[in-house]
């Protein structure tokens, strides 16, 4: 970034930022980036190949500058491995890093805090780190790290809402009883209920267009072979892109476990782990987007994010958007996870496309956000 | 035992036994028992009361001696906690406590013939525990261990069959995928893959009269909240009293495994954990129960034992036969089990009867063992 005349970085909450001056000093800019870490045994390209589009944009405009800036950020830490809290930088960035996730521990007792001064960093400098004035939006190129692209045979996407999550915890009561003894009509089998209950899930979400539902973990106890489980402990993942379907979803999915439940002299009771309401992106910069894409020759595909993303956290305080590339086999989280060369290619052209739009765009340099 | 002139001693597989005399020298004997072990965090009354209620016998009989002598037995070691590997005491009573056995090892390494050392037996006179000539039969009193005499209002039972078992390991494979970005229709989900199955393992289980089928451990990986699992695995245990009825349930359960992975994309692998035949009781000792609990005044019940017991291994040598008792709650293997006193008053009295009619029967008494 320096190279490219770029000055650049490194604010205390571990965030790599460059800014690529505009045609005037004192010009807005544009922010452009993602994020630096990943999961563990991860692929190359979650996040950081956002990170290195917006670089190579910079390289792309071959000294050129804009009626704005254009800074990039790597966002330090969006997964949430280390600290059970995702998007620490992207946070920290809108002013969201308060003293409670500072304290927040890693499984080893180090702190938020702690880590970022083993890091060489400040914490106490982290509100410098909250975006000034002067901020037009935020673009993010992420890989999809699903199927969808793919399947529809399309380079690139464009994202309309990063979906709402319902996460919950769900815990089957019934009554442990020897596998050889009890008759079927005298059982009370956890597994078995929480077993036509995720049936019940599958066909729910199935039957809802945009919505998924998702059951990821289940354990049974005492979980011997010759013994009827006493307790399904189970979790549930519901996504969508409207937070009143997923809310009358997640009652329907609740309301057919208490059913099922009742009917087999079974118990159940839940747990929210998180309720996470549904963000739209910029609706102008979603339409220069899908403007953008078509100038690369490319079909655009407007979507829904199943995943959160720090384009999420952005759209609280600017506008935000999204561009999604194609993800081979829909595989992330895996070290087969991979890209098309040509759809970076095609990326990296759109990503011109979209500059130039904005740049000829008074009414967008207009809307400048005050901090 | 040795109070009411019976001959007592332990034998080298650590089986308690007491001969108490017949009438005459060189009496045939009537062997009755159950075992003297139980599974960690137990109840109190599995197993051991049936060794107790022989005892109450001998002592019922206030000196009486019959035709016959009673050998009671506390087997050592029934349940297969410790080794893996359940009947070894009766095992060593009808000669197949053989030496791979003998060299199995528990979790701390101690093979079973080194326990059986340190218990200050002697390993190299195990054949000596093998029964000899003389033996009538063998009875057993147990609890039920589940909940179909409660429910029945009956206070005893008599066993007509040992339900034969099968049991199985598999594992549905699948393809992990982020649960926020995989649309339902292009998943490949284990969970609800294997989730379908155990419904349709209860379902069949329900329309075969007589037939249990459980999955009682279910796992799958990654096992996190907001993945698609990629695997899953699960047990089956299936059991009835007709080996046939029982090899034709597996089967269909298989290809109904089969046929779900087929429309799902997923595969299946299983593996046989265990493949029991089922085991007849003797049926002139099952017609004389029926007809001493009748005597007690009680309703007989004859029925199956969907577990595993001392009678099935003694079976294989002499007639064999077993009167269940009512089990409140059906529950078992627990500190709550428990049986009710008048239940056991029945028991004994229903023992008298049999060992009068016994006694009274040429027929039997002409039908001596031969080792």
């Amino acid at each position: 970034m320096a190279r490219l005349g770029a000055e650049v970085k490194v604010d205390d909450a571990g965030n790599l930022r460059g800014i690529y001056p505009g045609a005037e000093s004192n010009a807005p800019r544009v922010i452009m980036g993602s994020h630096l870490d990943t999961v563990p045994n991860a692929g190359a390209y979650d996040g950081v190949l956002g990170v290195v589009l917006a670089i190579a944009l910079l390289e792309a405009l071959e000294g050129r500058h804009l009626p704005f800036g254009i800074e990039v950020v790597g966002f330090s830490e969006e997964e949430g491995v280390r600290f059970g809290v995702p998007f620490i930088g992207s946070r920290a960035v809108t002013g969201r890093l308060d003293e409670e996730l500072l304290q927040r521990q890693d499984a080893r007792g180090i702190s938020v805090q702690r880590a970022i001064e083993d890091f060489g960093l400040n914490p106490e400098e982290i509100p410098l780190a909250v975006l000034t004035d002067g901020v037009l939006g935020y673009v993010e190129f992420h890989i999809e790290q699903g199927p969808v692209l793919e399947t529809l045979k399309r380079p690139l996407g464009v994202i309309e809402t990063i979906a709402g999550q319902s996460r919950m915890e769900l815990t089957v009561l019934g009554r442990t009883n020897h596998a050889g003894t009890t008759p079927m009509h005298l059982r009370h089998d956890a597994i078995a209920g929480a077993a036509e209950w995720i049936v019940a899930v599958e066909r729910e979400a199935r039957s809802v267009p945009g919505l998924v539902a998702t059951v990821g973990r289940i354990e049974a106890t005492p979980g011997a072979t010759n013994v009827i489980a006493g307790e399904a402990r189970l979790t549930l993942d519901v996504r969508h892109e409207s937070d009143e379907v997923r809310a009358r979803a997640v009652e329907t999915l609740i309301r057919q476990a208490d059913e099922i439940a009742k009917r087999r002299g079974l118990s159940v009771r839940q747990k929210t782990l998180l309720n996470q309401r549904a963000v739209a992106m910029n609706s102008f910069l979603v339409d220069e987007i899908e403007r953008a894409i078509s100038k690369t020759g490319c079909e655009p595909h407007r979507m829904v994010s199943g995943a959160g993303h720090d384009a999420m956290i952005l759209a609280e305080k600017v506008p935000a958007a999204m561009i999604f590339l194609r993800t081979p086999g829909g595989i992330s989280h895996d070290p087969a996870e991979s890209v098309r060369v040509d759809d970076v290619a095609k990326a990296i052209e759109c990503g011109l496309h979209l500059l130039d739009q904005l740049a000829a765009s008074t009414t967008f340099q207009k809307r400048i956000c005050r901090a």
